[in-house]
């Protein structure tokens, strides 16, 4: 026998309101996080077809007052879901769906990229970011295999409030880019490169063996992950002014 | 032949002054990283004897104006660094010698343990992150096997500016704290366990692959490493007020 | 030379007699192994075309008299084998082809996925096991990013004679149910996510270095393993009733 | 800043009451996992000193009713706690510390070993459940590599309410004693052997990977972690009648 | 400058003569290796088109006596093949053409699989030992999870002067075989199955951690390469006699 | 907000210039890599569309004077490109483009392969290798299984300046050329073979676990890099006389 | 309540009477594996103190008639499991100890090393062989970076029953040796070198790889492994015979 | 039977001659290696005790002309060699032992290390290059995370002829001395650092996936790989002039 409670049937906990989610059958929106935790709402989309994603989108627009993002949405499905859910906007290099996007705030985030191969994580990362209110620049293409581009940047860079490091490969524009500035360096991993690069894998591992002190490192290609981290540290900027 | 050149004789780069670092012989000491990046000065211990170590301490003590750190040191050596070089502390618990802690500023870091093994990392992740100017609170033994030891913390982590997690095992705390609070999270992985933990490598994938967004990770067992990143977030803030 | 030997001809030993198995040329099919073990017939679908289901299930609807299940069958060839073997049903969601399926027994099971992306595999822990006769309940997207979530089904959880647990990434739910119920916790990672989650490995560790005491774990992907092992439970149940 | 809070001040959630839990200073003892959950107290060992296993065990002692065990005690401290904390009694085989053991279960656990080599896991298996109420039965040495040995014993295999199987190098008894019976058979990868055997990581993954339906596996070399599995279904077994 | 010598030119070195090897341009055909090693020569099909198997097979049959085989051959090229080098034969299931098979000796080999899915590497083994003149005999589906069926046929397998054991996901029938024949046992690990079967490496591993004396294994999924050691023993006899 | 500045308004750094690199939207092309360095330019070509390759490849021509490379070129795409970029030539074995070829160097590099399915990775060496000026011959087909095939090319094999060995399954041809030649040997491991090769890093691992001395490895299959690392030596050779 | 059984009250089965093995407590002495298969008792020495040894050895040597070996038994132990059980020899180079070796059977049996570390397993591979009747002969030193050793070896070599390669680092004389010979190859991957050779995991992986066809692998260090597996070739041709 | 033939009796092959290796009974000295390939003897010390050390070195001193090396000794051992075998010098930082070092070359190597814990292995590269007549210079602490250190030295590193990077942790040195220079680069990966850092494997996968074309790459800690790598290149650059 099998059963499927309605959720609505459960809500008795002192931690749970019914106002608080939506059950939409497939999946439980969780409503309240963004007060909760202050924390914008971001829908995964691999795995979701078209009118999954809509139900979700719709119900956070309508529920929450935030910036609503799906990320990982290829072109055709984006196209299905903006006709059906308008006021949207879709971003083809960082395959990102973003509804009333945040203002910006004075949080200075550079994005730098060791190598052109890196960049879909990095629009992912400076996509979700702009989305959410950081203030964005991306820098491209300054891998250490050719310093002068990177010191180039190093003014710049010192200027940010924090660093995303996007570099597959071995992964060693990280531990550059952690001794030149003193901000917070967010280093996300890549699966570009081949054979000894293992899908990204010797890349995560070597950022955190990296020389440079308090660097932390995100899950493999999670732009995503990097532009989270940033907003949690912007947000208690904000809280303490 | 075997050549090992006296580093003054090459001090003509437009990068590098005579009075910015102190050749040992066996090291290079840094000695405007202070200046340049703003980090402090932190000595790793093992594989050093206790000449090496004070002859180090003491170029650091003189040329610089800030805190001065040995991590991972045993109390042996301690106890002959500190004869030789007065005026510091050994904090037997962190296996760390400080010398002119820094004034405490108004950042407010919570370090959470899930279980009693994980307090050596713990301790150094605290004692390094006290000595350096955060404003340290450590709690210990909140793992999610007892949902509601967390959870009776939630408000204490909820005030924090930032959360250092150390866990090992599987390192679910990460992601449960995620879930609870706004602020930056840094994940530190333990080795402790046996068998499938694999010495820290389980807890820092798990870390990594974590539900909860934004999270962050440093390298296993590096409670330094946390409370480097730590001191990044705290010196952004410093810097934007 | 290559010789096909006809199975009958070694039929000789003293444990084996000719009605306990049948040769079907490219299966040899365990008859008896409803009655030897009381486990019921799971046949699996991949690598195996229409023809070849329709013959084992055959045989199995014809001399045994328990339920008879195909995993993992896609829904086009599904179709064509009811249309051979009439009298099943195919369960979609969990890729599940059903003959017989058992009366209901007083045992219930809880599936608990983390995510949305885990549903397909508790589908086929959910569909295998109430096929099998257990009385099992599905709840939903509880992973420990939202303990709130968690922790208003924990009365629920507890009513429970077996909870699965179905988490890939870093399977943490695995933890925090053990730490809430009593009663057995079977924890089935599944291979979603990407990156660091190593395809469902990750998960498969961090299950096994679970905080929580005398949780149990079976394959990436499995809902059939753990439906079979909540079997085995109901069943020394029954024995004991 | 370094700060330590008393555990006291912070007893304020609806979850979370002054007599829970017991704060030792080095541990935050769960006074009522036993009463929550239902399972028994067991202390890991390993890193902690004589004084300090005397005052969590009294601490146990004094505010619980069940059994309270220690595992993975060296004899010599071992002889310490008794002398400290009488009443209880050192198991060296099984390396465990045992107070107040639960009164005997109507549940039959067979542990059986591959080899001599899987002894001492075995032993904490069993050491542990009789401790808890089990009612268990060693059986050595009926790895694969000697079928007849196994063989020999199946009809005692199928009169236990569990089997417990304790095997290191390939762990092949696991699938075996999985088609022998239709009971609950939870499999220990244990450390033994060497070379391709990983220290238990090839027998934890050929376990998993079995072909016999329905086995679920616990860490590597965690006698305690079978034991605490099979307490759980003897606890629903019993709360059922 | 790129050079590609006739590889006539350089038949200078004491241990090559013209007519050992031909050069086909893409490939340098061994051409006595029959002769020197009294091996068999066996083409690798993948990554050759039907062209360039022709030219090969057409040279070792002109130029030797022995059998000659191309292995993982799909069913068009194959087709294409046999009408240009007529004489030969394609054998589906184990995906092998063979022209000129050796005649029978007096060797005869087992070749058991643990399951069904496990059928296509033993074709291998079982069509190209045949093809060399082994007297293969082919025992499907006696895995250890059901052991009654790997006993009915211990006497048959007790009379084979080798046994090769095809398995996959934990390999455990390796050990159960090693442990009731005295002759050689070579075990052949498969990709079959999932998840923690890591597609092949944990039966490959398990094997070689058996703890049945004196098994032998060979790469995952290389039935060639089970039927080529046979065939080294095989050989051995023939030689003493 | 997400800023995309134009390269140009950070052209202020000491160590660059704005002739030195240009920037195409896409990619920053360092344009005095050649100058700087003296090593060639290589675009790696997957991931980029023709249009992409067109731009860069112009820039390079008109900025540059050396050749000028693209690797990994499929058939169709090196076709549009020749059509837009007119005066370079497809090499398809080595699946490369070339614009203004090098002159030939007086450094003789041979690069050996183990068999023939290491011949793309080989061509790929060669191709690189002859279009940068080295004195390049190919030796196919001397794996270790034949010995003599390998000594009987070792004369040739000792008047090289460089071997490049290209090797898969289990790499051993490295150790047996470092044993024979006194010159640079560079070994290229390649993702031939299945099961235990690991696609690679079986070959990579036991490349540099060699018990031959002073053999250095690079990446799998990058036959580029084996060109460019001999390139490198060639090019000490031409400063020196 | 934990139960050992007296392994004689199960005696009951029909493939076991009661004189097929004997119950010390610690162990299960398998008595008629000598009838039953043919194979000699080897006693696996590590984990057993002398007593437990002196014990299983009086068992096997009373009850049954051929060769009674102990494995990998360091120098005292050895001196004192002799002077209680005289008769037998202890060969330290193998760590060996023996008691009624086996007459010499004709099968030749070569035992070559790629270099001087592999010494302790070549040693444990002849000193086993030569002990259950092999003819053995010990070739040293003969690895592939110095082909001549090894060619001047073939002859001898081309003689040999069966060639057991013993190397560690990278494995390539398994594939070298395969080339030359015609006989049965048994690999043992040895644990020699350091870094990349994985402590023998890259030389067992590379040997699985080999080019050479038909070679097969023991464990890594497993000496004995490879004397048995010659053993079992070596018994099928004195059957025949 | 086991047989030890006397090495003698089996020199009858073609490519062997009694002068060109000298029997030591546990081992096989390499006589004419010095004039086959011009490379010098380096004895690998561990695992060897004093007495064979001296037997190997007297007889290559004997028997040859160029130096003598014996690495990885300590300084015990060390002392016992060169009173028995006099004119010998022992580099305690290298733990090498040195008799008639060659004169040195007109060829630059340089030694770079990222941090003072690679130290040792960067030792063994000087102290073995010296040796055997390479012109070296050793840089200390240049690592990635201050890029000034490494830009001071510069002009310096483009002087070399070859550049030894040592590094562990994440291994980036050598991606950013790649971008640097033109000659030819050979990175050391170093077993220092922790957790993430994999004992050195982490650096060597990093290196192999580095940025920086033509970089090659010895085992982990391999100072002499590197050292025997740079005097190959020197080799052809004295064989060419």
């Amino acid at each position: 026998m099998l059963r499927r409670p309605a959720h609505d049937s459960v809500r008795t906990g002192a931690m749970r309101t019914p106002q608080n989610q939506a059950d939409l059958g497939f999946a439980r929106v969780d409503l309240d996080r963004e007060e909760r935790q202050g924390l914008p709402e971001v829908v995964y989309g691999p795995g979701k077809h078209a009118g999954q994603i809509c139900a979700i989108v719709r119900t956070l627009i309508e529920r929450n007052n935030g910036p609503v993002l799906v990320t990982r949405v290829e072109g055709d499905i984006a196209g299905a879901v903006l006709t059906e859910v308008p006021g949207g906007r879709y971003e083809a290099a960082a395959r990102l769906l973003v509804w009333r996007p945040a203002e910006v705030m004075d949080f200075r985030v550079i994005v730098a990229t060791a190598g052109t191969s890196d960049g879909p994580v990095a629009e992912e990362a400076a996509g979700v970011g702009a989305a959410i209110g950081l203030d964005v620049t991306v820098i491209n293409d300054v891998g250490v295999a050719g310093l002068h581009r990177l010191l180039a940047e190093a003014d710049r860079l010192r200027e940010a409030d924090t660093v995303v490091v996007v570099a597959g490969m071995e992964g060693a524009l990280a531990s550059a880019v952690g001794g030149l500035v003193a901000c917070p360096v967010i280093a996300v991993p890549t699966s570009t490169g081949y054979g000894a690069g293992l899908e990204g894998v010797t890349a995560l591992l070597a950022m955190h063996a990296s020389c440079a002190a308090g660097i932390s490192v995100v899950n493999i290609d999670s732009g995503f992950g990097a532009a989270m981290a940033a907003f949690r540290l912007a947000r208690i900027l904000k809280k303490q002014r």
